[in-house]
């Protein structure tokens, strides 16, 4: 059974904030196994990259046999079922159409006293991209982070995929070929991005490393993160449903166990004014549980995790929503803009009955990269800034040298750091 | 004596790698002592804050004075010397007035098919400013960090800094009074980070939190980072200077000088193309040396980590630039433009003889918060952008359902999601 609360309930702020606070992740300590891995590839390279693979995936590679050969992965795209390629070229397509429109802009212009200012965009050269293996190998993720870092104009993407007892799940090979990329290395966990990170004989380091991983994966991000750049580090995925009463309950407790066979720790809201809905969602969730293959996953994640918010009015939704600050958001009625203009916090939005969340996921062309666990309220999903970074720019003459001189050598002394003052004043004599 | 290289000579490139793996920040192990100080607030909040506070900074406070008062900021503007206030209040302006161009513009859009797009930023709703105390308190810092955030549109900005033994830099009261900014709490150190994350009884929590500080500040945010968003972690500063030889060698060692004095850690390097202004600088940063109220740290830094470098031509030095991926570049060279646009990897560029990177630093109006320690590979330095986030937008009809939603499927049985397919398929009956 989810959770249930009513706004109107005493107890209701305590209990919301037990909801926000509730603990989804079990951390396991993984920090010490983590640093001896990676200080290990930093320093014995490809031998030691080999031996943990050997250790932890139980496949034996080579130097030679690190990279996947270019024929492996033309046969995978060629193998691949042609609806299922189709579906990721238009995916493909789709993602890449949008995220076209986040390059940013240079721009470079004079202030009135004469001063050029600006800021430049350049791509990052390389990137590491991290694919995890198992069931969690998704081909929709590689597309997510693959186009983006394209259509910044990233040079070098080198791709990483653990392939346990040696099986690699094809369709990420496909959609890796769909991106261009055929520099891939089936090596995983804590050493692979060790590998990236420092580099070993066979692999060139990268200035980047993005895409989702297990608790050792986001422990060695964290590790070499200043060596290289690293996306952020995902949690648990969750949905916040907004509906009224005006739903078919079936349609939402679709959506709520599309999120919720993710992950046993996935969480799936629903806010709705309306209690013969929750009702009715409720038992439509206990449903569709019951025909789903996941459904240990999914039933897991609505047992644990799940949550039916009843309120009073639409108009409660606002303040509760920015403090979930959902990864994902759909808003399920009738004016769908008028309550999202209402709403501050949320990784993506889905606006109206007809967008559910897995067209996001997938095909509706925005990143299904968003910031989890409350992290909306502070960060943005993947985009194509995160590819790129800015110079910024400043160009005086003597004459505006001249004339802000003056006001730095001040600021300087005020501040101590005489240095400053004569690398001004050295140049205009005071 | 810094280090002298020379690009002809056989073991350059060696050379040039050990130089940009020099270690230069000593990483002392502090991480167990933050994590049972940030335990330590995050419990028992205002109590443990102020323990914390009286045996850090010798400062005995009550949750009544842990705030300074409207006076004390009102008393510390009106007591700035007019000229540097004036400084103050141009600097202020030119940094808002370069930032206000920074603002991401939203953006909505329909697909050809109908389906609607787009991305929405919203300002961080509350963040919180930590300025170091003692040396290193600087009211340009306060500027640098509090402008771009309120030229965001946050509107909440809770300042800390620590007052060691009772003493405060009223600029830096100042600075903040120029910002609008009127929440200061008189704390710092790790205790300060896990206030602002975790929030007590006297303080509210903050969504991020943005400053540098010391080995203890920049732990506690790596550990509260996820609860609250963070900025970079600022390591030493560092410039490169590429001169040609028809430079004034005063200017450059000035230049150098400047950066040298930050911190024993900073790192000045400068590269030529004329061996005798090779020598001509590094005589004149002995002279100037011995003028500085700061040669003890400017000394260090210099012979430490300072080094010169002559190659053949300007046009090794994009390459060699690019590897160092400073956090300042000036060129003082003939053409800048030229030179700038073949260096991919910079923090901020000064172009020409007339722009020393100390205007940067106070008046310039682009932003002295940028990438250290080649970071600059990856990252940006601070603007308006790190306080803003982005809700990416979708909103579909049943007709651009039904186009797109048998590719959702697809992809969905593909990844073994099937509540996803379902998700889409309850909808338009597949």
């Amino acid at each position: 059974m989810p959770l249930r609360l009513n706004s109107k309930d005493e107890g209701f702020d305590a209990q919301f904030s037990a909801l926000l606070s509730m603990k989804r992740e079990v951390s396991a300590d993984v920090e010490a196994a983590v640093r001896a891995i990676v200080d290990d590839v930093k320093t014995r390279g490809d031998e030691a990259l080999i031996e943990a693979t050997a250790r932890f995936d139980r496949l034996t590679l080579t130097p030679q046999t690190l990279k996947v050969a270019r024929d492996e992965i033309d046969a995978a795209l060629a193998g691949t079922d042609p609806e299922v390629r189709a579906a990721l070229e238009l995916a493909h397509q789709r993602i890449r159409d949008h995220h076209q429109r986040q390059k940013p802009e240079d721009e470079r212009y004079i202030d009135p006293i004469g001063v050029e200012l600006g800021s430049r965009w350049t791509a990052v050269e390389s990137v590491g991209l991290y694919v995890p293996g198992g069931l969690a190998s998704y081909p929709s993720s590689v597309l997510m982070n693959a186009v983006p870092a394209r259509v910044a104009g990233v040079e070098r993407i080198a791709m990483v995929v653990p392939s346990p007892d040696g099986r690699l799940n094809p369709l990420v090979l496909a959609a890796a070929a769909l991106c261009g990329i055929d520099e891939i290395y089936r090596i995983g966990g804590a050493q692979a991005i060790a590998a990236l990170a420092h580099g070993t004989e066979t692999i060139p380091p990268v200035a980047k490393i993005v895409g989702p991983g297990n608790a050792y994966v986001a422990a060695a991000k964290r590790q070499v993160f200043g060596t290289v750049g690293i996306d952020m580090i995902a949690g648990p995925s969750e949905v916040l449903v907004v509906a009224d009463g005006e739903n078919d309950p079936d349609w939402l407790a679709a959506d709520l166990l599309a999120q919720a066979e993710h992950d046993a720790a996935a969480q799936s809201i629903l806010i709705t004014d309306d209690a013969v809905l929750a009702d009715a969602v409720e038992g439509a969730v206990e449903r569709q549980l019951a025909l789903l293959p996941r459904r240990d996953v999914a039933g897991a994640s609505w047992r644990d995790f799940g949550a039916i918010i009843l309120v009073g009015s639409l108009d409660e939704v606002p303040a509760l929503a920015d403090r979930i600050a959902a990864e994902h958001l759909e808003l399920a009625v009738a004016d769908p803009e008028a309550l999202f203009a209402r709403i501050r916090n949320a990784g993506a939005v889905f606006l109206g009955r007809h967008t559910p969340e897995v067209i996001g996921d997938y095909v509706g062309g925005t990143n299904h990269v968003l910031p989890t666990a409350r992290s909306a309220r502070f960060s943005s999903g993947l985009s194509v800034l995160d590819f790129v970074k800015r110079t910024s720019i400043l160009k005086l003459g003597p004459a505006q040298l001249r004339a802000l001189g003056p006001a730095a050598i001040a600021l300087a002394r005020a501040e101590g750091l005489d240095a400053h003052g004569r690398s001004v004043g050295v140049r205009i004599n005071l």
